[in-house]
Order: C-alpha cells, then structure tokens, then sequence
C-alpha cells in the first residue's frame, strides 16, 4: 500500500468547478469557484483554502472486508464520472478517546460497510487521513460518480449520517463538484 | 485523546545528550552531539536532522489494554529517568497490506501489550506516529527511565525484537541518550 500524500486548493481555477458548499455540522468552508488537486503545499495568493491528507492504511476494515472492497470498487478518474463530492470530517474527542475495539465496534454495529458496499461500483471513492498531520479535518473523503447516480450517492450519505457512527462527527462539510 | 505533534532535532546543543546511534535494521542516523524535542519545525542551520511525529491515537490497543495500561504506566518527565532512548522504525511494504485484523493479529500473536505491561512502571514510553505525515520513519517510540532500569529496558527491547512482529520492521534506529 504506498501512500499518497494529496492537497485539495479551492481557488480561482482548477479541472473541478466548484458547485456548493454546504455545512452539515460545524464551521463551513469559504466558497471558491474551482477546486484542484494537487501534490503537497502548492497553493499561491489567489487561493481560498486548502486540505492535506494522505491515503495510507485502513484501520477498521478486516481482511474479508477488504478483499471484497478491491474485488468490487471502481478507480478514480473514470470518463463518466464527471461529480465529484469532497466531504472533509472531523470526529468528537469522545471518538477518539474509545480504544480501537470500541472504535471498530461502533463501526460494525453502523454497518459502515455493508452500508457502503453496494455503492462502490458507482461511486469510487478514495480516503485520505488528516488528523496527524495536525490539519482542522481528521479525514477527507473524495467521491465520483456519473451525474445519474447523483439519487444513489445522496442515498449512501444519508444512510451513513443516520448511523451510530454519525453520532461521533463533530464537523462536517459537503462540497460539490462538477468537472469543468 | 489530544494531538501532540512532536519534533526530535539533533544538533549541537539541547537537554539530552546523545551517547550512541546504532542501526539495529537499515540505514543509521547521523550521530550529533546532542538531541532536544521541540515544537513542529524550529531547526536551525546547525542541526544535523530532525524526526517529526504526532502522539495520537492507539490503533492496536483494546479497551482493557488500554485501561491496564493508563493505571500503571509512568509519565514522561520524572526526575530519576535521566536515561531516555529514541527508536524510530519503519515497517515493511508488507506490514501495510495488511488489513487491521491481520495486523492486529500479528500484535495480539507476538503479545506485543502482554511483554510491555512489566515494564510500564519502570519505563516511561510515548509513541509518535510519522507514517501519515510523510516522514522517513513509520513511528517514534520515546522512552525514559532511571539509568539502574537499563537492563530492564534492554529486556524488553529483546522480547520485542525476537517477536513475529519485528519481521515486519525493515529500519530501525536505536539512539541512546542521557540528560545533561
């Protein structure tokens, strides 16, 4: 598994039109018109903000889980797949005071991924942990999907922000992407 | 559970002295004459590197370990520990395709929490998690402890290295260090 340190810069330009922003819980984000991403720390003056994170290990997905998740999940960057949706998280410091076993079993108690399983194809996504590097989200989540499967991705969101899981999301900001 | 980014510089002044830097595995670390830990990014021209990690959260520690522990370890700083040791490690390709399961199994198999338990009074241990932040090293593990716990320590360093875990550290530095 290499890791992938990756920066999102909202700004005057860049290949994705910025479409909305929304504050789901917590502080929002100033709007931009475009969003780009980008290797590590190359924002210049025009730009608005900008998120760090990196794709590096799983920590609550067991091997079947992950086997299943390989075998069935489309990759980034597919023609169709012209929507994208950035969702930065930051989690309560309840969450992260649990231990890993209390962590991993409010995730299998949310059905986290079963939840998520029948969406992969549709809808690639990538995670990229921020809480490390000392960044204001714990973790970026980058989706796309074809403009049809627009209903299906708002309907994993909104059965994933109904879960226990969702209870422990302390911050948590919807971004709308279309490609330009 | 707050974040503590944490940095190491090696350089010519500072509150500990180092009295060796011995590669156990890979590539060693310049020697320097002395070590200080310090906020995120104060190196000097001087210096001869710096290692940069976040105390963040446990993520092979269940909910009993983690109650064990917090009730029987030392804290950082006590008078008598004017021996501290730095290891940094970086673990293999191999170690990071694992899923959590499969490398909570390896922890669980090598008794990683059961070898450290006797040691946490005497040895005062952090741990700084690099990996995320694109650092050279995985972890940094920060131990403290009074100069006649030597041998205890060096016990515990032995267990650990003799455990299926350690066939997945591929770099490892072992860096002595007294108070000066």
């Amino acid at each position: 598994m290499t890791l992938h340190p990756t920066t999102f810069i909202a700004g005057p330009s860049g290949p994705w039109r910025i479409a909305s922003i929304v504050a789901v819980r917590g502080e929002s984000l100033p709007l931009a018109p475009a969003l780009r991403v980008s290797d590590p720390s190359r924002a210049g003056d025009g730009d608005s903000w900008m998120l760090r994170g990196t794709a590096s290990n799983l920590r609550y997905t067991s091997h079947d889980g992950l086997t299943e998740l390989r075998a069935a999940q489309s990759a980034l960057g597919r023609p169709e797949a012209t929507c994208a949706v950035l969702i930065p998280i930051t989690k309560s410091a309840a969450w992260w005071a649990l231990a890993q076993d209390e962590r991993m079993g409010v995730f299998q108690r949310a059905h986290h991924h079963a939840i998520g399983m029948p969406y992969v194809r549709a809808v690639a996504r990538a995670l990229y942990h921020s809480r490390d590097r000392g960044e204001p989200f714990d973790f970026l989540t980058w989706f796309e999907f074809a403009p049809g499967d627009t209903p299906a991705f708002d309907q994993l969101l909104a059965e994933l922000r109904a879960s226990e899981e969702w209870g422990y999301v302390e911050r948590e900001v919807d971004i709308r992407l279309t490609r330009s």
